[in-house]
């Protein structure tokens, strides 16, 4: 089914291209032709990383907001000569304004949204429109619920068009939604905290084993990318080196996408994020309080039951726990837990890297599900 | 003994202060002798040059175990020459293996301990027979349940004389014991992560407003000096830059001070260290659920009320949360907290310098209260 | 005027330190009354915390130019109730928009600035006009030569004024004019990276061993709060941690300074500055070739000979030298050296914070010096 | 011998690569057996984690001499279980204890050594002997002069074999010895200060532009994992966080390697070493004078012309200047330059990863050239 699915899918999208050819040069051809809106910044500069790299796509087409002046980032250096062996294009120099025009003429099929979730929101209804397949690494459309899209603060020209878009997109998060994202239209690829807290409670809460009405706690703490490129006084070396503290207590935008995935009401859980003085990772500490007293092994065989097959989910043995720089660099979720003397207190740790399989990484793997390719793909 | 040793000391020190003698000379006669065994490690070090700008002490006599065999720290450049403005003594030069006739040669009265617990263990019981008052940084005594105790493994050459000295301790956390540590011959001073958590507990718990049956948990986080000066795979620059993990999770040895400082058991608490990419410093995200919905006054007003007139805690306005920045290289245990709109989920935020709140700085707090005077001195 | 000037504040500060009158109200009276212009950028805030504990001084009244918008630091708590032991004044509280009355209502007479060249260019001409001294940590006066401020651009309003006042500001290296500093109104504080150049070769060029044809060069590495309190692209955590690099290569503006202290011509000296991934503290290393093989106790005798009776320049033993460790968080500038064997290829090492004795603590050095007071007070 | 081995080698891969078999068997057969001595490192375990990657070897038989008990590297998590998408091998399960009969039962063709200096010294002539290629990463065979090598203080069991082989080894840097890599039997991996500085100065001396005899100055900061695993006081965190110093000044091993590939003597050159506080990332501060005054198009030309073709090598565009965070955790070695107004005073920048183009990607790199294969593969 995989063979045929995958060949569907190369075919579909030569097709898409309009080629019938069957020769190597024609596979090299029927390439997916993808472009990245928002390139300037961490994510939307990984994300053109990984899609250079990645065998069944074109190199990007990579286009910024006009408003966006920084074109490079810091690791693109400005080289010249001979020297550079990058691959597919010199990341500096290809980035573009944004044009609709600029879109066609690459024929683009599927476009990455790196952007801010009320430019994303703007912008979505005529790329769908025009037909264009989307994922979208904003908060823009990850919400069913309003009472969770209230702290957006959306301002949506056609109220309608939003409304019926918010109920097609699916939440982008592969290791539950691999069913619906082959088909979408609209992903909406989850936020960075809210990943790393559902993948460690989904198959917790999945096997009913969890006292939810006791609390669930998530403080959570992240490397200083996930606060966006922005130069701030929050984001300034002299205010993070040395430093450590909470932020957005009882208020950050992804409590929302983890009640809704997680079926829970505002109550059942508390989520704090925290700033670590490191570039990138995040560390999720878990406190859940079971129904019942189980055994390691038992807890062990939730999280292997729910993530078998799953690539991207690493759990650890009992009471060994994962640490940011395992994961970091990779496309990895690491999934470690303790149990306590009484069997019913549970930490669990979760580990990623915000770039990668918090916003990029996880970006290419729903791609390699809408396009029938292995999920691996592109992110080894 | 005890009390008339005190006693003593308070009055001779109370003469060197107020008393009617007027020559300057007789001023620097009545000045403390003290020594700092253990005076090679982060906190005996911290400790050195505080003592060496208390305005009641000598220049500290600093000793070391045996085995110490790096006697100078990072931060003592080895200077000569006529630059020299430190102070009283060049730190570097001044360290010496530790002797009893060393102790009495400089007169000695009261003797910090900044040695492993099992050393302390060792040697409390003779000095405090020969009369010193101690200040131990160790947590050596701290712990008057057994259960707790466990945990260290104490191997006492006497155990009849072990219980009564463990009995006697009094736990040196000045903002709970200030009635008992002056008159105190062994204090045992509180580690660093169990100042900020039962500091920032002390004033709910007093209150009665905390449901501890629901379980308190506080996530804890410090910086790598916490770990000692000792050289090892987990303290390797490579291994904690850019990483963050957690560690000793439902074992870690302050959990016991806390729960008895707090007359919490051991199914009411989880407590979570973290080691944090940076030198130094303490945040503990502290979760409780309180009995009954409350507003954000009364909850401030619970810690003002609790912390009037202590030099040490500084409390926040509602919502605004101290960071690990505003209290390093100062004595202050800082406390914000954030209330949820339900009024009863109650996160609080608690940050020291666990070098001075959490060590050395808390140390001569205590000292300032045995001899009578005020709490700050030597702390600015 | 000056001289005038400077006599009566030595003679009122005299009284103050060690006059007749023997009332406490009077000695609190005599205190010296100083404002900050610029108290909310990194070296503004450093020079209020100094001040605030300085026993010579009152609080020092805060300003800020209208433009700055971040009235608090980040090492400046929103604190409240009863436990702030700070000492003089809450931080946050007491930065008002700078305006001439306020520093005559608050009888003001020595002005810090801790403003951008431009505005202390244009501030400074009516505030010797009032009679008020002024320590300037811009680097608007420290440079006689106008080929070496042409790089500043200043647009002074009257070059005449400016050009006399150019004229009679002096440079206050202390370690250097110290004989001109007391007398002064006007006082350049020196730039940190300068510092550290000059006092590491200022002995060595004295004494004229130093065979600058061949070439003097200063490998400069500074923290990042060197580069000011603005958020940039530059100084954001993530373009700063994990990186390293050089800067203003052949260009920085400490370079003219450099020169017309040592009297070198622009062919004498290469001056690199790099950027170090950490908060404070300045490393620079300094080749040299001698004209003359030399023993390392010659050179060390140099280094001694210069510096004798200073009290915050430290010189290092042959052959060990200083890291940014032990001087940041001190007024000293350490200095070290190495010598090859051929007796003439000479490296030597300095260091400092560049906050205390590259800004703020030099400022109180040379505050010192103007009134008359010990060279170290306040500065402990 | 040599030559016969390695045209043995390149046929085989060759005929594996693109010869006339046509089943995956055997193309997978065809795949050059290596294993890796030292994998405990983090040069090693970087070699490991390429050589796992290349398309033209096997999974590497990884060795640890008896006495490393640290078998585990920090970025390898112990997991279990269906998560682990990483590959050819678990890396932490396969470190087994060195054996010559371990490398023959696995086919070992060519043998990598992580190893400090003397064990390679020890081990390499029976390798040799046995048949066996091999990179070494160490200084035991890079150096033809006594002179330099005294530094060593090498003791070999057979002198003669030991001098054999000395002058058979080739310094293995791809850049300059091309010609000579493809058939080596004992490659001699360059330091990683030195392949930055000789990157940086080949060019320049190369084109007989430089007056050597004034000194060529190479100020080189590298960060930590290029001070080893080795958990020493040097390398806590604490030593190093927030702090940054000059090591073995004057005295440096790697120096020279720099003067023999650039053919200085030691009076012409100064190579400073520095500590970095990040984890990995080297960058050199090179100070060069002219013979005569040359324009930035003549100094660019003279580097494009040198590395033309070259892939690992990219020059920046005059006065634009690498930085670390643009080469780590890539092959490349990163030039730029500033070039002063009087076109004389040149200064090089040079950047690369220190494990990377600096240790074990470098490695890689030399086997490639060894066995015909594409200089990229596997390092993209």
């Amino acid at each position: 089914m995989m063979d045929k699915y995958a060949s569907a899918g190369k075919v579909a999208y030569a097709m898409g291209r309009g080629g019938t050819e069957n020769s190597a040069e024609c596979l090299m051809a029927a390439k997916l032709k993808t472009a990245v809106l928002g390139a300037t910044g961490y994510s939307g500069l990984e994300l053109a990383r990984l899609l250079v790299r990645h065998p069944h796509t074109d190199a990007p087409l990579l286009l910024r907001r006009g408003a966006d002046t920084n074109e490079a980032a810091p690791q693109s250096p400005p080289t010249s000569g001979n020297g550079n062996g990058n691959g597919k294009f010199p990341v500096k120099a290809s980035i573009q304004p944004f044009s609709w025009s600029a879109l066609e003429q690459h024929g683009v099929e599927l476009l990455f949204l790196a952007t801010p979730h009320a430019f994303s929101r703007e912008v979505v209804p005529e790329a769908i429109a025009r037909g264009l397949r989307i994922v979208d690494l904003s908060g823009a459309w990850r919400l069913k619920q309003e009472q969770h899209r209230a702290i957006y603060g959306f301002k949506d020209a056609s109220p309608q068009t939003a409304a019926e878009l918010t109920e097609r997109a699916v939440y982008g998060l592969p290791e539950l939604n691999a069913d619906r994202i082959p088909s979408a239209a609209l992903v909406a690829n989850p936020g960075c905290f809210a990943t790393s807290v559902i993948l460690a409670l989904a198959p917790l809460l999945s096997a009913g084993i969890v006292d939810c009405d006791r609390g669930i706690i998530s403080d959570s703490k992240s490397g200083v990318s996930g606060a966006g490129k922005e130069p701030t006084a929050r984001t300034h070396f002299v205010s993070v080196a040395d430093n450590f503290s909470a932020y957005s207590v009882f208020g950050h935008r992804h409590t929302g996408e983890i009640l809704e995935q997680l079926r829970l009401n505002s109550c059942q859980l508390i989520f704090t994020p925290h700033l670590l003085p490191i570039p990138r990772g995040i560390l999720s500490t878990i406190y859940v309080y079971l129904k019942e007293a189980m055994t390691a092994d038992e807890v062990q065989n939730c999280f292997h039951d729910f993530y078998k097959g799953k690539k991207w989910v690493r759990i650890f043995p009992a009471s060994s726990l994962p640490e940011i720089q395992f994961s970091v660099h990779t496309n990895y979720c690491d999934l470690g837990f303790c149990l306590a003397h009484d069997g019913r207190r549970l930490i669990v740790v979760s580990c990623l890297d915000n770039l990668l399989k918090g916003a990029a990484g996880q970006a290419v793997q729903n791609m390699n599900l809408m396009y029938g390719w292995d999920e691996a793909e592109g992110l080894q």
